[in-house]
């Protein structure tokens, strides 16, 4: 029997603004989709579906990308409107961007459909939406076997119940730093991860940026720096690279076990920091098989003692 | 011929009125050479030595818990007077106090005498005193094999153009993030590092407190994250508690190479997680090569991948 290996992510697909210290960008591509999708499809190929919405000014061009990927678009709702538009500025704080704006447009109203031919996919990655929209996602699902989830401060403080409340359908939590203390009111990350595994996530990521990530569960804990970059042109998008990388290595990989979950963190460390030596997915979308193996040895290398 | 071993540490012995969010204590045992030795003697016992200044009004008990991890004291100056007093609170931040006071007293006319006997020591920690000083001490040793080097904002302020005129005798540099910022002028803190080598230090150690550490030469790159802990009782001491275990485990390793200074990393690492979950030197001070072996190996586990 063939193993199904498919993956299914629901999120935002958008077009940016950003400014940093090294430019300035007008509409380019962006969204936790598309920047996890394409992490995705570097380790499992032909695999990785996305649930979004985009406006009918979406740009055929960045269609194309996501296509150059074969990431399939089955799911990737045209509506009639604007697509979903943020500008930020990083030139502040390169790790903490200031809004200017954040234009929801077709994505206020976004219902994710999961096509019914991918609804007995195996992985699902919910990116940060409404967490009443993920819990519908999470319904819908007929055979899910491992679901990793995203969320944001903003849902932590407008909807915490309902986010605490499907935690026990989640797998694996990504959070950052703040969003694990603010979730679970625990001032100490390895507190506040425990306190969110009280309440039934099997495991929590707390991803720190430049300072690494953490991994807990039950079984073990993991603990990665990042990889040291001379630049950071632009952050945008490298919490969403890390968990599509993630859940694409682990994805394809031959058992969901202790050994692949901590290479699959590291190849979402190495992803996350192609991502952010360019701007949009400009980092990743052009990278080979070679330079990632090349960077995850390099790695190994600053990390072995 | 026997390898000369010995150690000379030259910085603070102290008196510390401490409040965190663990309780208040009051004149409890501190400063940089007290953590630094006690921690260095853990892994080269009995060639530790100290060069340092109290009052009269010092403590018997406190030379005691110096003179029961085989601290050579012959360097240590007792000074009609005052000892060194600081008082500061973690109530806010638990990373980084808030100073109440700091009467240098004794400290204050602190001019570092290095015994006759010690002036031809190996290896020597010049702690956080004035630069000047630093370049004193630097001087009068006559064939100093491994210099490791700390400091403070306040002399990268004062007085930086006396701390980048010794980097180039200086092998090990140690500092903290924000540090290793100011004195480079640059941002990113491998930019940091590279551009104090350029003006002369060997290799730069990175402390980031919770986030590990980061250590540069021309010849290797090394990241740690920090060890993990349930709870930080009081962070005071930690990156003076690094630098001792560092410098002891290095200068009884049979070669001063790249495998050694990994391990003396982490080693370091270990040891400034002991002395943050207690008061004082509560941490380390009875602790068994048993406690840092298990916690060592713990560590291992963390972080392979």
């Amino acid at each position: 029997m063939k193993i199904d290996k498919r993956v299914v992510i629901v999120g935002s697909v958008a077009m940016d603004s950003i400014e940093t210290p090294f430019g300035k960008k007008d509409e380019i591509l962006g969204g936790s989709a598309t920047f996890s999708s394409i992490a995705a499809s570097f380790f499992n190929r032909d695999n990785i579906s996305i649930v979004a919405v985009v406006g009918t000014d979406f740009p055929e061009k960045y269609i194309g990308i996501l296509k150059q990927h074969q990431i399939n678009l089955d799911g990737l709702e045209i509506k009639e409107g604007k697509t979903f538009r943020w500008k930020g500025s990083y030139l502040k704080d390169i790790h903490c961007p200031v809004t200017d704006y954040t234009h929801l447009n077709v994505f206020e109203d976004f219902k994710p459909k999961i096509p019914q031919n991918l609804k007995n996919v195996p992985y699902l990655f919910l990116a940060n939406i409404d967490p009443e929209l993920q819990l519908n996602v999470l319904n819908t699902m007929v055979s899910v076997k491992l679901v990793l989830c995203d969320t944001m401060n903003y849902w932590i403080h407008t909807k915490p119940k309902v986010l605490l409340g499907f935690l026990n359908k989640v797998d694996m939590f990504l959070l950052n730093e703040s969003e694990a203390r603010d979730l679970s009111g625990e001032d100490n990350l390895i507190n506040a991860a425990k306190s969110l595994m009280s309440k039934g996530a099997r495991s929590i990521i707390i991803k720190k940026g430049e300072h690494g990530v953490l991994y807990f569960s039950k079984d073990f804990t993991f603990a990665a720096p990042a990889v040291l970059l001379d630049d950071i042109c632009d952050p945008t998008g490298a919490g969403d690279t890390f968990a599509g990388a993630f859940l694409g290595y682990l994805s394809n990989s031959s058992k969901i076990n202790e050994r692949n979950i901590r290479k699959a963190l590291v190849y979402a460390n190495i992803m996350a920091s192609f991502t952010v030596e360019r701007f949009s997915v400009n980092g990743i979308s052009n990278i080979s098989q070679d330079d990632i193996d090349k960077r995850y040895k390099k790695f190994v290398g600053i990390t072995r003692f």
